[in-house]
């Protein structure tokens, strides 16, 4: 493929679709990963690749429950493990919260090769991987999307599952748990089912929440349950929609021509 | 993978996901296809997956370039000889265009692949293949993007591109051809360089040109060039845009709760 210079506007993004692609090569992304990894694209074009400021309030809440949680786990799938597993481990680490490998299409050689990477970004222990008959299962889902680590994402009270499919959010929040999701577009059922969505790139919201935790772990659990109190995600999740509608007149204000 | 029931809401999106992941493992669909075919279905969600008035109207517009062209060519590449090879074949043979495997990711593998699929769906003649010391090139375009076929794209007045990249797009207006696209992202540099943008789905819109082809054939020349005087692409654009925008806000008041 072509060398993309570091000067071109789009550049951080036709790095990181270059990385899906030999995430796939390497058994890290899922097929179907580079299409979801395309619709984020989409979604975020519509951002204009930048965090808006209704997602810093979304990502302030979702780090108020990771630092409330008694057992908190961090999902980590093939995209993620490519897009930000720097991030991830440091927010787990300032959280206190677990990784857990998570993945929808399951094979031993993805959760090998995740595991590695959350190594070498630094993590000590890694949940989700080698179950075999100590797996734990999420009700109502079907085959190895269902697998969870008993002592991770099964008994834990909150799940930050940054991209996650619908079917398994859902059944996760059925199961009692706090969910936390990252997810592009604002009204997926992901989106619409988690306590708390953030409607922002995950690298972008990794690396930020990450900051947003240093800050807030010094907090009381008071301050830090004030944050949840004043936090609405429906109304938030409308904010976010109409941010991106908004969005798209103004682009086509730049992009097209007056009259 | 999972079989998808009939009656599920989104039957074709899924379907044509596991079309597209297959293409790649037939070599056919690029595996950057992927990440494209997802950014298109996530300004699909935002269309309700139908074709909305306005894409009509784009539609019967390069419906009549076709007719009206001396030398029409269109394009195919991956992702459409996966999402829509028959209709397209349809479309050829009503307009008289000829059809021509355009690659951004060429290989002779997939050239042959493609061929096939278009054989299969009763095209007589296909351009663009084993080029070898014949081929042409488009100005400006670098490596194996730039090839075309001397009898086909090259000397062409207007090409038909169902999903095109901007620099590609950007070179043919700059030969002076007239350029008709399928582009879901209204304000993409192939869009708005286009004479003609069809913002819709691909596979929706090869169907629907075939049956307006069929009634546009029997229009004398003036009576299509009548539909061309009142065409403007870039208020066409404006209405698509503004359509997204609005259905974005349809959808949160469906999705999110009231108040």
């Amino acid at each position: 493929m072509t060398e993309i210079p570091p000067d071109h506007p789009r550049y951080l993004s036709l790095k990181e679709r270059h990385g899906i692609i030999d995430g796939m090569h390497q058994k890290i992304v899922a097929e179907a990963g580079l299409i979801a990894h395309g619709r984020g694209e989409a979604f975020d074009y519509l951002l204009g690749e930048k965090t808006p400021d209704y997602a810093l309030e979304q990502e302030k809440a979702a780090v108020a429950h990771l630092l409330l949680a008694k057992n908190s786990v961090i999902s980590i799938n093939g995209n993620v493990a490519i897009l930000c597993p720097d991030s991830l481990v440091q927010l787990a680490e300032e959280t206190g919260a677990k990784l857990e490998v998570n993945l929808f299409y399951r094979t031993v050689e993805r959760e090998q090769n995740i595991k590695q990477i959350l190594l070498d970004a630094g993590a000590k222990e890694i949940l989700g991987v080698e179950l075999g008959e100590t797996a734990a299962t999420i009700p109502e889902i079907t085959h190895n999307r269902r697998i969870v680590d008993p002592e991770g994402i099964f008994k834990a009270d909150v799940v930050f599952v940054p991209l996650e499919d619908g079917d398994r959010t859902m059944a996760l929040r059925k199961m009692g748990k706090i969910v936390l999701c990252v997810d592009l577009n604002p009204l997926s059922r992901t989106s619409v089912w988690s306590n708390v969505t953030i409607v922002n790139h995950v690298r972008r919201a990794a690396q930020e929440m990450v900051d947003i935790a240093k800050e807030l772990k010094n907090l009381s659990r008071e301050k830090l349950s004030e944050i949840l109190d004043n936090y609405d995600n429906n109304s938030m999740l409308k904010d976010s929609v109409k941010y991106m509608a908004e969005r798209l007149l103004t682009l086509s204000q730049e992009k097209l021509q007056e009259g």
